[in-house]
């Protein structure tokens, strides 16, 4: 049973006080008029989300930021968070480190700590995040629609390579790619500048494929994906090619937006990811037929070579 | 360093945007105008806070309860909680009993789902809610002023005798002690009940004298505790003197309110307490002079038995 459907099976119910509950980035709560509230958690355990011996600075870093990728995903400005925090002994080094992480974190987005718990136990970090945006201006995972342009922030599959060089022991601590893996960066202003663009949008957490899967099902449409349009940073495009489309269609921990967009607004969708100050590249479009296709440059179905096929990170995997 | 000087040093900053943040039982942001939300977050670690094989159903029970506990002591009303949950493998059987749990008290206290995380981990289960009350109608610690009662809902210790019951093999699983210590009742419409009486209010996860010193301490008063007052359950009672003093001044985990208010509040007090169905006991009395006293029935300082000196637990300790 993968995440999903232990969710679906055990932990979805009908909404009724909320406009959206489980399984959209954020839940949805209306307490202002014109207003809502966007709420969202996750866990973060040791040995599986991150190493164990990663830095402590990084990890209070990584485990805002994840927070405030969900935000975005709905194009939610970021208002507040809680902190739950199991720590196996009270180290004052790692927790001054952790702390200064974090805090470097939510003042560079505006997200102030309002609450928490502390306990000890195996080293787990969960955060909850509250952000807002304006009634009914909430990008949901729903509206993507046959026609849409499939497009993506910044670039993919950095995360993996790095996870992969740490694996093999070929990282230093100055990679530039660690850096993608340990300290990304929430897409906040690109999500709020995608209000009214993007018809529908999700964080890359999992990978490209496996993060849109709930889009296009909850949209009940289908899509396909120019596969040589994918951005990638060069030391991933450097690599062979079922070695780079494994980072850049199955690779987790990207944090980059994916989103959808009707064909009428790529100039505004460029112009949202120049105020952002983010790359956004068209990879694909949305069918209506359902499932996930992958065209060559002409068009032609993609073949992966050696039987290679995309996957994503399942957690209970 | 305990949990709260942990806090203070590396997670507390000055409020901006909330009304009231880090160290109270929750925090405070102004949403929606007359109104407040009030924002908790409890962790739950296997081995720590429960037994890995209590069951699933009472631990689902338990891990939103301790949590509406913490809204019930600002005299919030429960609206939304969100669910982080880390898991060593999927067992079907254990999930169902779990969500079961876990959904029982959530329509129990109108508490609805509204998003969160799964993860594979050790057995970890972090929830954040989200309660309401009127602008400026939560009850916080930092309102006791000397001369003011101090009281507390049900009955103090049963929770503590039944761990140490279970730890001593002696507990069956038809045990009502056991009951109290695995499926709380967290106090919500007494909080309710008593916001405009109770001057501040604090729900005992870690045990009456633990959990009156951030009170004390937010309100810069003393308290003097009547030691014959404390009401325990029977089985409690009939301890000896030092074991169940223990258990009613130091042992966590019953969720009872301790709440202070004026004398002039009395009749109030006891009939929030009847409207909410649960007995409210006036146990001492806040002092300007700082620090906490312990008297016999005739107002002399009581004398602890064999060097008895109440504590309370740390999560840190």
């Amino acid at each position: 049973m993968n995440e999903f459907a232990l969710i679906r099976k055990y932990f979805q119910r009908p909404p009724r006080r909320v406009r959206l509950g489980v399984g959209d980035d954020c839940a949805l709560l209306t307490l202002v008029p014109g207003e809502e509230l966007a709420i969202s958690t996750d866990m973060l355990v040791a040995g599986r989300h991150f190493f164990s011996d990663v830095g402590a600075d990084a990890l209070g870093w990584k485990s805002l930021a994840v927070n405030l990728s969900d935000l975005a995903a709905m194009g939610a400005a970021p208002r507040a968070f809680t902190l739950a925090l199991a720590l196996p002994a009270v180290d004052e080094a790692w927790l001054a480190a952790f702390s200064r992480g974090l805090f470097d974190c939510a003042e560079r987005y505006d997200c102030e700590l309002i609450g928490g718990d502390t306990t000890r136990g195996p080293l787990t970090i969960s955060i909850t995040v509250l952000g807002a945006c304006p009634s009914g201006g909430a990008v949901r995972r729903s509206g993507a629609r046959a026609g849409d342009d499939v497009w993506v922030s910044g670039t993919l599959g950095g995360a993996a390579f790095a996870l992969s060089r740490l694996r093999d022991g070929r990282a230093t601590s100055r990679d530039a790619a660690r850096d993608a893996l340990e300290r990304p960066t929430p897409r906040v202003a690109l999500g709020i500048a995608l209000r009214g663009i993007a018809s529908a949008m999700i964080d890359l957490s999992d990978g490209l494929v496996g993060d849109l899967a709930p889009v296009l099902e909850a949209s009940q449409v289908g899509a396909t994906l120019f596969v040589n349009q994918l951005p990638m940073p060069d030391v991933v495009a450097a690599e062979a090619e079922a070695r780079r489309l494994a980072f850049a269609l199955g690779g987790g921990d990207d944090y980059e937006l994916c989103f959808t967009a009707p064909a009428s607004a790529r100039a505004a969708a460029l112009a949202a990811g120049a105020n952002a100050n983010v790359a956004v590249t068209r990879i694909g479009a949305i069918d209506r037929e359902i499932g996930l296709r992958f065209v060559d440059a002409d068009g032609s179905s993609f073949r992966f070579q050696n039987g290679f096929a995309p996957k994503s990170f399942d957690h209970f995997a």
